[in-house]
């Protein structure tokens, strides 16, 4: 988010800046902790700044200098919570559904884990209605992951495992589309098996054309 | 909804009876027209009863009399705008890929457009963190949608034109998971081509084993 903390430069010429910095980080993940605590004890609708402030033991000032809104909290600690978007890559060991099982069932976890569950659809919640935000949660964290899911798909391409005629942006959407629709919509249970049947139904449509 | 107006039997015995099951449908879709709109003005957040019941020209007591919420009003208003959960079909015409194209194209223009969009946002929103309401959507609206693509699926399972093994209740989701995916998360336009190329993918892997 554009409100992040920024820590004061470190050859800041204050001498206690070091101890200052320490604080502030501390603070910052205090807060966001808080957030998501708060977030699965209370729900969107009635979580307060008041209460993620006494949680984290700052005062509310101290998050509204940082933060516009509690939305803009939840969105930067589900962010931290979630690997660093930019650096993410899949698993290439050479066999592609080797790699995305474990890439899909480790998503199916964390959509099932409960300390994630609520913040995760409080955070689709919002954005719904907010495009703005919306928007930012998109591009921030998961177009950055759906790339990782294209270049693996690309590689994959390249050894001619997968038909060199395939959309991999269009194809990577047969595997997060249905584990995403099932888990917000609580269709049926998300499941490993699940998330297997997907991924042999996607891969058997990528196939090289005999 | 449980709470839906129950328009007086029409053996009742007093004479007034058609005319006020008249008034009372007519309310009814006043209210259900009245709140689609402001939803698409306002958002969910800002709707309220008091603004539903004044641009329905109806009395605040009367929408609380049959409904408990804003959102149950506007579940209803949705499940009204559909088609019939309960006698939804796919059409089958023999041939698979021509009907799902049909059903998917529509889908992508029913998602895009305006008059749907803010309603099925605000509802997916709420859904996203009342389990409760969550469930009876996905129970009275979305699953009768999904056991319709079962049924078409498994009828070209018995034409031969799709895998004996492949478990259609899982298969469907190959199809309308990206979709959602997509325009939920707003990644990249939902086109019909969009929607073709999906379609495209997922037949494959449905494709009968040589």
């Amino acid at each position: 988010m554009t409100d992040a903390p920024t820590p004061p430069p470190s050859s800041s010429p204050a001498p206690k800046a070091p101890d200052a910095s320490r604080r502030s980080e501390r603070s910052r993940r205090a807060i966001l902790d808080a957030a998501l605590e708060l977030i699965g004890e209370t729900g969107f609708a009635k979580l307060t700044i008041e209460a993620i402030a006494a949680r984290a033991g700052v005062g509310k000032q101290t998050i509204y200098r940082w933060w516009p809104s509690k939305a803009a909290v939840l969105f930067e600690a589900c962010v931290l919570e979630g690997v660093d978007p930019a650096g993410v890559e899949l698993p290439d060991t050479g066999d592609l559904a080797a790699d995305l099982r474990t890439v899909l069932r480790a998503t199916v976890d964390e959509l099932n884990d409960p300390r994630l569950d609520a913040p995760t659809r409080a955070l689709v919640s919002e954005t719904a209605n907010d495009p703005e935000l919306g928007r930012a949660l998109t591009e921030k964290v998961l177009e950055p992951q759906l790339q990782a899911y294209a270049r693996r798909l690309r590689a994959a391409q390249e050894a001619g495992q997968v038909d060199p005629d395939a959309d991999v942006r269009i194809a990577l959407e047969l595997l997060v589309g249905p584990l995403f629709h099932r888990w917000l919509n609580r269709t049926l249970p998300l499941t490993h098996a699940y998330a297997d049947a997907v991924l042999d139904l996607a891969l058997r449509g990528l196939a090289p054309r005999p």
